[in-house]
């Protein structure tokens, strides 16, 4: 299934106890439909109040499904914040996240005095302006395949560094027009908290709290210490998960 | 002074006992920039969960403004909901309802299976398709100067019929790719729940629960039981009041 949200009222991708998690939501509208137990496994998880457009996720089931009526059903069960944009069926070798090869994020920021009532859920804004040639300089050298330790926060499970390696193969400034932009990541898998912790590092670079040389020092200092603060979850999107 | 603002936490523009209004909470962070009690006057009174891009509101005060140092500390003051956009002197003559003009409404919609989860407040989501050729056709035949009295509700201050003509400049219906578009509603001034009651009724020629030759009928008949149902309040948008 590839599935949209918004995250902002919700605690996350992942079932928690004592909150309400997409992936609850999801299963429990799955149950409902399809009058069996069945556990519903995602490309990756969210945070709170982090979005996505395309998040893929996969279930089992003996049942010869409908897709259209399986569509049509399962989202009228579900609240507006989340939609299924599509089913299909895959072989018994595909998992969601063991299969995906890369993902693709969206980090959406408006800049300038006037914040815009309508994207407060949806835009990290900066009620500043921030030097753009900076903030893609500041981008562009992180991209590669390089130990992103001091990007990654400790999840809750622990994560072990020996395994902090990961390609980034694109990160684009898109100005939208305006005072709206976003930078688009590309990669074969980002650590906890990892964009988020980009961009408000390469935001302190844009802002000139920090100079371009510190971003090749953090990467090497593999010490989360070191990086910027961690931008906040409601700008961030996950747009797509590659296969 | 020119307001932007996210109608769906409200009760409407209009202050009200026993609920958050934008009026109160824009007057509530003027009077404390000011330090002077203080009266404003909006253009027109939107409904609870109707939007703003350019509503227009005047007050009056003694003191000389900085209108920079106005905008961010108001802004500062008012909830991301709420944004002046911009402020001017004018005369004493001015009247933000008085001295208008016209204005101009946009009613957004998405049509087809997928509602999206990040419009579910701001526009109407048809879960069918519509005819546009119809929906267009439906629209025109009440461009132009008509009583309109057939299209307006009765506000708890009552509407004096005799009042109920109105000259609708345009109505123009963007399609703004995929399953997204929106009606632009262009006249020197609309009766309470008009423009509303319009989409409902053009939706339900647009979906052939009507014939076109319906829409005479109803203007002819000034009578509110003939039209069609009112649309929802979440896809309308003030966009700009003319003087």
């Amino acid at each position: 299934m590839t599935i949209a949200y918004d995250g902002t009222n919700y605690s996350g991708w992942q079932i928690q106890p004592r909150a309400i998690s997409i992936q609850a939501t999801l299963e429990d509208a799955l149950r409902t439909f399809l009058r069996q137990d069945l556990h519903l496994i995602g490309a990756g998880r969210t945070d709170a109040g982090v979005h996505a457009l395309g998040q893929v996720a996969h279930f089992s089931s003996q049942q010869e499904i409908n897709t259209f009526r399986f569509m049509t059903s399962v989202n009228s069960l579900l609240p507006n914040e989340i939609r299924v944009l599509s089913i299909e069926k895959v072989s018994q070798e595909f998992h969601a996240q063991y299969s995906a090869v890369g993902k693709i994020y969206h980090y959406f920021l408006t800049v300038g005095e006037n914040r815009d009532p309508f994207s407060r859920d949806y835009r990290f804004h900066l009620p500043y302006n921030v030097d753009l040639q900076l903030l893609h300089e500041a981008a562009q050298l992180v991209v590669g395949k390089h130990d992103f330790c001091a990007f990654a926060n400790v999840s809750s499970e622990g994560v072990a560094s020996y395994d902090s390696i990961r390609n980034i193969k694109r990160i684009e400034l898109v100005c939208e027009g305006g005072s709206k932009m976003h930078l688009e990541f590309e990669g074969d898998g980002f650590l906890y908290k990892m964009v988020r912790n980009l961009v408000g590092t390469f935001l302190e670079v844009a802002t000139k709290k920090r100079s371009l040389s510190d971003i090749s020092e953090i990467l090497l200092s593999r010490d989360r210490r070191r990086a910027g603060k961690t931008a906040p979850a409601h700008g961030l999107f996950l747009m797509q998960v590659l296969y």
